[in-house]
């Protein structure tokens, strides 16, 4: 069992890319030899590892302390497509091993499918059941706080399902379950671009359109579970009427879903939605553009974070819809902000969703704090 | 000096109306033993006070423990409007005496001039320069990270004005720099409708509109201290010019110069805007109401906060505006969050923004941690 002081620690080394016992002691105000104590049982423990940079030149190079890759294994499983994914990681966010199997949509049999996939899965790694510290889900939907109730998900069809409760049963694993957007976010902030940010927002643009926020270090999911729901932000007052009942939202203008109906409603071609040269086409990814490019200069007007990553599909957003995002992220905002806050983008591929659930598992090992 | 559990104490109580060495314990997972050695040293400095709530009936009541009324003082100046108005308040957040003066442009003059009306105000009160802890300065614009410099005021006409070493040199004070809505927000935060809120939105609405977050239980400035900037949000792609480059933005449709201009460019009486059956003055406000409501929507709809707070002006918010802000608000959010946000209406009066000045120099009394 770590103390205050080696949660710490680890908080530190998750967002750098190693951290010397000098720096450690200057960050937490501690003495080095106290850091040192504290290092030798982590060590020890078999959760840290010491690297030793190059050589600058400039007197003897500090040994790097990092968390170990083989310091502990987590699982993920995405609901989010026709099959489930389910993958295994590494202390490092690598993707060891992968699998798939049919979305039941009755959960206590989801359940029952995932556990039984587990033992083939990690024995591919030679990795043994006690090396699994959790089990991360991702879901379009609603999650409770505690992480453990798929509160509503209209993908699924489920209202207050207890998923996290039945695969505990079945897997003997911790299990957190949580929204698609920000179980991405999490992944990126202890795996990815967003590693050393404190305030960021990450955008996943796909079928729908999800966002979380990371503020002061810490995932934000809001007073009741929706902070992020950027889809429903009302883009135009009045347009077409939105799955959640309101007109105008986001997603009835942006979202892949959305791009392909007009392009069917325009009578184009419906396989790609980069036709080249169809001005109808063209206009329909304009609007599309504006849409998310407008909807993204609020984050950034209201909440001025340190950085945006948006994470898309592969070849559905590079080229003219990124052009247009871009251009009319910059058309509104401050004119004294403008190109002030960095874009990433990333592409979600088949895995992304899972590697991202299992983020979710390693990131409550990591920073959970006793309540 | 205290130590970091003494500060820790001082954040719980100022976040609650009061509380027993038995809750300190629990939430601090300290000793009540530990508790009682840490309090009495504080009752012995003058910062806390016990008082005894009276019994429920219900065996002994116990003792709750509050910071002192007359712990500290701190002193608020506003320069938001043609008088800078000075206030000095108490650790409850009182406001124990109040003086104005002109508003001279020139920083090193308006040091002087504020440093020489503080003698006489806290001698009113009978309070000496060393029970004094900080001077807070609001203003409309942005400052930077350290509270020192006013990087940009539009309505002052500065660029990076080393204001707070100016005034520091001139009273002796620690001076604390801030932004007009971030400001109210942290006196709402310490003294007022948001004392038990870690995540909530404050609004302001008046000749301009500013907005500012807490989240995590802290002022969120952003990245480069422009979180808030709500009135610089595109409402009406393409609309009426604004004074920031940009154009349709929020301030110029809802703002009281935007709804004062809209009304005189359709020749109506200026004096009121709340010209009763004139139906072009009904067609603006509920423009206005619409353009706030639907930006607060959206905030909701990406941070999903607490609370939120809306700050405005007598005589100018109540009644047909704010009956539109509110339908506007139920329209844009997700129907299942409708209704969730409590929305709280504060009135902002002459001596608002100078005690909200005072309490940005409390709020880094109570919550400054050193570096």
């Amino acid at each position: 069992m770590l103390n205050a002081h080696q949660q710490q620690i680890l908080r530190l080394l998750i967002a750098s890319h190693g951290m010397s016992r000098t720096v450690l002691a200057e960050k937490m105000k501690l003495s080095k030899a106290a850091i040192s104590t504290l290092v030798k049982e982590m060590l020890q423990a078999g959760l840290l590892e010491e690297s030793i940079p190059e050589s600058s030149g400039q007197g003897r190079p500090s040994v790097l302390l990092k968390m170990r890759a083989d310091s502990a294994y987590f699982l993920g499983a995405s609901l989010l497509d026709e099959r489930v994914v389910l993958v295994l990681i590494d202390m490092h966010g690598r993707t060891l091993a992968a699998t798939q199997m049919p979305l039941n949509l009755d959960p206590p049999q989801l359940a029952k499918t995932i556990a039984a996939a587990i033992p083939d899965l990690i024995a591919q790694k030679s990795i043994t059941q006690d090396q699994l510290i959790g089990l991360g889900v991702t879901l379009s939907g609603f999650v409770d706080e505690h992480q453990a109730i798929c509160v509503q998900s209209a993908l699924l069809g489920w209202k207050n399902v207890p998923l996290a409760e039945l695969l505990k049963q079945q897997t003997g694993l911790e299990v957190s379950l949580e929204n698609d957007a920000k179980a991405l976010a999490v992944s990126e902030k202890i795996f990815g671009v967003a590693k050393k940010a404190r305030n960021f927002t990450l955008i996943s643009h796909g079928d729908g359109i999800g966002s979380a926020h990371f503020f002061q270090g810490q995932l934000h999911r809001g007073a009741h579970g929706a902070a992020g729901e950027i889809a429903h932000c009302t883009i135009e007052p009045g347009g077409r009427p939105c799955r959640c009942g309101k007109r105008g939202c986001l997603d009835t203008l942006a979202s892949l879903t959305a791009i392909r109906e007009s392009v069917r409603d325009k009578a184009l071609e419906c396989e790609s939605i980069t036709v080249k040269g169809n001005s109808a086409a063209i206009a329909i990814l304009h609007q599309a553009g504006h849409a998310l490019g407008l909807s993204i200069a609020n984050i950034i007007q209201m909440n001025d974070p340190e950085l945006i990553v948006i994470a898309h599909q592969p070849n559905a957003f590079d080229g003219l819809l990124k052009t247009v995002v871009m251009q009319a992220i910059d058309s509104h905002v401050l004119p004294s902000i403008i190109g002030k806050t960095p874009i990433a983008s990333m592409v979600i591929n088949e895995e992304s969703w899972a590697r991202a659930a299992a983020s979710v598992a390693a990131y409550r090992f990591i920073i959970h704090l006793p309540d």
